[in-house]
């Protein structure tokens, strides 16, 4: 038996490693398979052996293509489902004991016989090496599988259950990322970083260096792998450009006399555990930290994207035409840009590439986009949250908007996502907890007076 | 607001150093507690508030007496349970919905109307520094309570599948204790040592020499608590005696030679996880962990207590009575012992705390005796398990009763409980599975000729 | 080879767990000893081999018996001594060159020529396992064997300084020792302390409160091995009393109010180091840490024995005569002092081992006896230095003589050292240098106006 | 003094970061500097405050372009050496006392009299952060200088004295670098690599892969800075080309089965420690680290450049002519080589960079070539050494010479040196000593039957 798992795990790891090549599941499999997973269930042998059983299905997933992981997938979504009559009977047995002392019991039975087995084989996977990470792995899986499936859907939402309790934030550490880091975890930073794309290992180094933090949340038993960072650099005001941020020219600043934190990129890098939320608290852990290592910071402010204002101003091109005036498109087209309506300016901007080089043209375009974006951060909405996904998971925490920066991101995607330009979200400790009641009753969100003024225009 | 938490936290603190006095709960307080709770169910505020209302309702738990306790986690059963009502109608839906694509949804939704707010209350409190041994000793006051609450029993049952979750086998570190460990880690040792008392710090230096082992595991969010442990020797023979082993002043064996590890005593440390079950998980990493640093190991051997012998011998008098025939009972009356029938010796052993220093009446003593214990060993029953709670625990794990070990411990807890005898359990990994299985389907233990031969006398 | 080298160092180990006895040096073995000590100096077969070769010679010396280990250093000290012709001629060749450019070649020629042997053979040891410890305690026996041997001593001079060298404070590791420390590390300082004993590992617990500190410095190369500790308390004024402050049932201080760091046990815990100074390192080191961790600390004291006072009245009973006046005598006799002059005093003070515990007795001597302590303290010289040792170090590390402490130890030892008295020296960060200068100066140590006063009485 | 020291380091710090530039040292800041020097010196107000004078003049230091700092060093070599009479007094002293007890006071106070107070200006440097790194520079430094500067050499001398001392093997720890290790480190790997050099992260990353093994000795007080390391590939034959090795394309060899270690690049990487040998103690621990985790391992060699050949060669062509038989010209004509004699080879081959490409060519010159390889390695000496310095080094340490690898490096660089050849050393436990006495007693190196053929031809 040892010996079998020793090579099952052998073999997982060269799956791991992507050393051998998936292979497809085939029909008259799926006895066999679907007797493993009983046996798993039913944990003949013991705990320990239940887990080796564990340990041999997971090699077995990881060996199979996407096709094969499907089907094996909605074996255990299907077959290890609660028994229908028992919840029946357990259900009335419940509600009929209300109100008396034997309800208690009756509740407990009740939630045992909804309880899954489909848990059952997914937790058991965990007690491999590596095992949490394979879960995690493996729901990333099954949330591309789900979109299209209800009954993975449902598999795909007890295993999220699972993973919240795991991932509970108080099981999280927060740890500071630095140049002294283990090259294996810095490497993965680089793999990370969506938001504003690491080029290089020199490049890495300039992002950990004196005047700049990086922290991480880690889980104890996925080591090197971090789940969610943030890039802070310390300043002496609130930044306004992004470039400026990263050029890996500009002279390091002395960060004792630093009085601003700018949150600059915040990634989240595990895609299985979409819903498992501590974003909130990783901010929060880190505002303190900063505090206890440089006193005199005051404020903390994130540089953040704009990712979803073109498209909004796509599909909302009467408020775009809206806020601009007779005077905007006098300046327009003295500046060059041939659109006399909403549509065409937007159909303009997407298609010459280069007006944010031409400063005339720039200038003109200024106020008038500002005034399109303050509306979309101040007013867009989606259902009863804000519009702008990043606008959602800041005013979400509690943060106000403070500011726009007008050619704060002038790369492509930063020109194509929301013409250039930047926002502030200003954590005020005073606001917090006021804003963050105001987001979940679907208030407007807390913005300074000059954003706010924007936007009525 | 975070000034408030701070001072609850200190005052959590204090509580925890013991430095205050409990306080009882008056009838008037009630309701705002309630509304503590609601507020911290709600989560207004978002999750970081949610967070640090659980903080203080766990620094107000904490300051409660039992009575206090009690009553708020009353509070907490009764106040916080599903809706019957939603889960009916959800039921409904489902069993209605079976056999169709819409009866995915329906479970999710008949899951979450069943799940309960009673756990989010509980969970919430993770978060805390020591939040996690905090819910663990939490839940040791709760299995106090529930004895004769079911309500309390029912939120026991909700907690323990939490605790179930988070202590699952793959989260926990096995760790080797050694007299280079912490201070803080060892000064529990001795406090959770229930087996075979620790005297002093020179008795654990001893149990830590070079001819011993000891390891535990540990969970990441309970630094310097150990969950469970195990003392090991390294020998070279299946040990006989336990106060041989204890001796501080035997001659330190020379590990490289061993052929064989006596298991001598295993703790499980902390009542609030009780039904969290690891031990055998412990046992088969440590067998691992030692094969890979003794090569020349053969034998894993356990030297155990039966701590319900003399228990079970009173309960079936009549058994003892059979176990010993005529030419036992001249032999008894030549050296000195009064008694004439089973309950009558049974008396008499209980009430001569000396016998087994005198080498005459021990020899006379000796065949009945082990008879008896083989037989309780091998048939006694609770149920469709082993009477006996140690052989519960190894049987289930995968052992084999090999030997008795007649004055194993003379000491007067071994006396006590097991007429001075102690029992190998032996680990042979060619039958550990089978005997698990054997096991599971409540079939007769495996065990040793000789102790089959006895019990069968 | 290593065949030899492994048995070589198992028996090393064994000598230093003491588990063989401790054999003698025959005659007839000199010869061979002193072949291998020359193989040694001449690194025959390399590097490698000659640190092999003294990893064996150590062993051989751990396995003698004093008088064995003192022939063996005699042997080292007497046969590897410079050659004197050699040394004659160099010289010569350097003071001829003197002033040309080819005195910085003659000169290095000279140093190789008087180069020790010695040296070479003690340093070799070094790269054993423990070795640098092997070499410090080696010291310690030469220490004491070279009380009545100049040859000894001579070689004692050179390892002194290999172990400055090596000791370097640059070296050295500043650690906060705590109960979570290695119970190793902790049973240490219980052997080591010798200010103020420690008489259990409850006691030592109690010394680790969260109102106390510990630290030590450590040497990269003998881990778990302090070389000096020191005891700090958190307090809210200078400490008066040792007793006080070592009491287990006094209250714990809350730290975070504490405006005084009360140094009071400092402890050398290696003979074999004497003449290597790190102490006022450590103070220094110390008192940064302090700082940094509790800024509202403003006061750095001791609370030190007199170890040397009543020795040194016991040589200057004309100066103790001095300091009792008229009056004084008076107030004695009514006490129920029978002395008459300085010497009967003194006498009766060592006589009866009573009179602290009687307050009026007490009382009439606390003015003489304080003057005489003052006087001590201020005037004694042994040579051009202070006459108490403790004083010595103090003052040569910048502190200030700040006030006597009527029976602040009233141990045993307390008493009869100092009779009972205890001293706080001051650490004043502005006043270090300033005496440290007066202190090499030879000048009068600074001392409190009021111990000025008593002293000049 | 405090405020000083502060400025100073921070400072010290930006210019060790390379933020301010170098200056000149005038004329008129001597005597100050003398001054400073002589109080560091004299240990005016203690050792604390001369370790901080030093601390400053190491500020200094660091401040001064190259014309500067040789001034610096210069005063301090002249300026703080023995005094000459004193030296007499005491040289004459011992001398007399020779064969009485007084002579070992004697003999120690002319070490005294002789005793640098130079070493004591550079040693107080080591206790700064950073001092011991510090002072390893600026003995790089020292070195450049002494080249044409006798007084300098002879202060680089006592320099590495102390250095040989503090750097002493036993003090060093073996670590084992991999890609865990901090990025700070790794990147110091890719800057120090001389003999292959690593092109990038991904090209480290592969040298760091399963099959492969990085070693490096520390200093405790040098973190992060690798004083020397050894990289290794675990394969299954002696490895004859390193291209191959360092392929990152080739697959992943697993480890568990290798039998044979190659080292294939060994490199020291401070200049300031020359003369400070253990390079053969880390080759020692290497194998015995290697032996254990993989006890399969039999053959343990290098592959190892030879970078003085080519050299050589042009030093005696008359070698090369007599190593090439009238039937090698032949063939040499029949593949294109134009040269008629060894002189006109040499000159062909430095001359045409393409003929390792032309496999008739190539095949024509192997053998000769390889005779005057072999030749070389077997018999060439500088003194009584061997002359290619990698030849040295590993033959002092007791490898043998096992076989030529004939194109084992087509790189520029091994062309040019070497034409294209590489050698395995081999190192066999059962020979090591015998062949470091052989080198010590210069006798001819050990060496491979087949290559003494080839050097013999």
């Amino acid at each position: 038996m040892d010996e079998l798992l020793r090579r099952g795990l052998a073999r997982f790891k060269g799956l791991v490693a992507g050393r051998s090549r998936p292979r497809s599941l085939a029909e008259k499999d799926l006895p066999a398979l679907q007797r493993q997973l009983q046996e798993c269930v039913d944990g003949l042998g013991g705990e320990v052996s239940a887990r080796q059983r564990a340990a041999r299905l997971a090699a077995t997933y990881l060996s199979l293509d996407d096709s094969g992981r499907r089907t094996m997938l909605r074996l255990i979504a299907t077959a290890f489902g609660p028994d229908a009559e028992k919840v029946a009977s357990t259900h009335a047995a419940w509600q009929q004991a209300l109100g008396t002392n034997a309800a208690w019991d009756a509740e407990a039975r009740l939630r045992d016989a909804l309880g899954s087995r489909r848990t059952r084989i997914l937790t058991h996977f965990s007690s491999m090496p590596d095992g949490v990470k394979f879960l995690v792995d493996l729901r990333a899986d099954l949330i591309r599988y789900a979109r299209s499936d209800p009954a993975l859907a449902a598999l795909d939402r007890e295993l999220e259950a699972q993973l919240v309790s795991w991932f509970d934030v108080g099981f999280l550490e927060l740890v500071r990322i630095t140049w002294q880091s283990p090259a294996a975890l810095l490497e993965k930073l680089i793999r990370y970083e969506a938001v504003h794309a690491i080029g290089s290992w020199e490049d890495l180094k300039n992002r950990l260096d004196s005047d700049r933090r990086c922290y991480a949340f880690f889980h104890p038993r996925m080591p090197l792998e971090p789940l969610i960072f943030v890039e802070v650099a310390l300043v002496d005001e609130i930044a306004a450009n992004v470039q400026a941020l990263l050029d890996p020219d500009a002279p390091v600043f002395d960060a004792e006399h630093a009085n601003t934190a700018i949150f600059y990129s915040i990634n989240n890098t595990q895609t299985g555990l979409r819903g498992v939320s501590f974003g909130n608290f990783l901010l929060k852990r880190v505002v303190e930290d900063l505090k206890r290592d440089y006193p005199r910071l005051k404020t903390f402010s994130t540089l953040s994207p704009i990712p979803g204002l073109t498209a909004w101003a796509g599909e909302h091109s009467d408020l775009v035409e809206e806020s601009i005036g007779e005077s905007d498109w006098r300046r327009l087209k003295a500046a060059g840009v041939p659109a006399t309506d909403g549509k065409g300016l937007l159909a303009w901007l997407s298609s010459d590439r280069e007006w944010a080089a031409r400063p005339a043209t720039a200038r003109a375009l200024r106020d008038p986009l500002q005034r399109v974006a303050a509306r979309y951060l101040v007013e867009g909405r989606r259902g009863d949250r804000p519009a702008d996904p990043v606008a959602r998971f800041h005013l979400g925490n509690g943060a106000r908007i403070e500011r726009l920066n007008w050619l704060g991101d002038t790369a492509d995607k930063g020109l194509a996502q929301s013409w250039g330009m930047m926002v502030n979200y200003l954590y005020d400790p005073d606001r917090i907890e006021a804003n963050v009641e105001a987001f979940m009753a679907a208030k407007p969100p807390d913005a300074s007076a000059s954003l706010r003024r924007m936007a009525r225009h």
